[in-house]
């Protein structure tokens, strides 16, 4: 059995009920070190598979098998294991092997999501999330996402938006959407979002701070209707008030 | 004070630790009456103001009223209360007042990702949410967003897909998509997600069935990727394998 376990963006505190319980119901934890990591306090009795960066592929393997051989395993993703996360990958493995393991999805809340609870209400209106991570989609048609998401107005949340392999990412991305998106629109910037490092930055996109940005920070672009009070960004539902 | 708290999908185990610590400290509790019932074993020892659909502004200004004496209020929506929730009116309202109140967003899990976890893993790449709900949005904009997403390739999902006042809307919608979306993309569907009365369909694009939807429905439509195994829809992320 393999729980594909969600554990939020970081602290214990945005994880799930469900996600504590299959950490405890587990016998083997399998995960990026970054994650066990954050999660250390409550698996301090467990057999822990921990490596590094695009490893993904190794720790799915792993995971499949010892499930095999009986061992219940928990396999971590930050945020929700289904959004870029490992559901995909251990599905997508399993499903070319002879024998099935079975795999359970454990839900959690994805980084926009918690990005979002620190900027305000940026995601009340339709939105969509776009990585800017070339290695496993061409650039090419995350370009042409950024532009038709930015021609319909689209909230939008970009994922892994800068490393060291691509800086330019993030600033190529704007230039895309400025077509589309007025110099005026809020812009919102979580750093760590949800962990005690948090970091929350507001701007206009005219006035983008590209330096501000990492691996680990979500950018979020507001719509037409999006605007800044008292330092929180907020996307109106359309209410009449 | 005012906590604006995402209850998840449905079940307490879905729920955060942080949300049901701030609805422990609310004096005063104020929801949609399904989901003030969805919570009612958490809450038993607070008063608790209740009420119908489309009444959330009267709700929101009692919860800033409330507050405004001093009490602790906790609101509540379904999912995350950053989508399509109550965030956004909260902080709407409050703007307008001279006096304002303290705010914070407790993040949840929005009905997406719950919905995506029982399918397999649909949301594996780059995702939208439109909601085909036009009591608040213009129906000419929702066509526009589905049009240029569906363009755009991103995995599609589907909030308040249909509803008495509007039985078409998912008719219409997929009138549009299909213009990018091949017959054979899966399209899964998911009543109540993360409930206990949880109803999961997958099937293709080709052959929607339109009488299993709901408001409480949603419909998750796959990327030209997007494939069928064992009865799980699996996104890949793009791993050579």
């Amino acid at each position: 059995m393999i729980y594909v376990i969600g554990i939020g963006p970081g602290k214990l505190d945005h994880m799930t009920k469900e996600a504590i319980d299959c950490l405890r119901n587990s016998q083997v934890i399998i995960g990026y070190k970054t994650y066990i990591n954050l999660i250390k306090d409550l698996i301090k009795d467990k057999e822990i598979i921990e490596n590094g960066m695009r490893q993904e592929i190794d720790r799915c393997n792993m995971a499949l098998e010892i499930s095999s051989k009986g061992k219940s395993v928990a396999l971590i993703s930050g945020g929700d294991s289904g959004v870029y996360g490992m559901a995909g990958l251990i599905y997508e493995l399993n499903s070319k092997r002879d024998k099935k393991e079975r795999i359970k999805v454990v839900q959690g809340v994805t980084s926009c999501i918690s990005a979002a609870s620190s900027l305000g209400a940026p995601l009340m209106n339709d939105f969509c999330q776009i990585s800017l991570s070339d290695l496993m989609t061409p650039w090419k048609q995350i370009e042409k996402r950024l532009e038709l998401a930015s021609q319909a107005d689209f909230v939008i949340c970009l994922y892994n938006p800068k490393s060291k392999g691509r800086p330019e990412h993030l600033s190529y991305a704007f230039k895309i959407m400025e077509k589309y998106k007025n110099s005026n629109t809020p812009v919102g910037i979580v750093k760590n979002a949800g962990r005690d490092n948090e970091e929350v930055y507001v701007m206009d996109f005219g006035r983008m701070n590209f330096d501000l940005c990492d691996m680990a920070t979500m950018v979020i672009i507001g719509n037409k209707e999006t605007y800044i009070d008292n330092g929180k960004i907020i996307t109106p539902r359309g209410y009449k008030i």
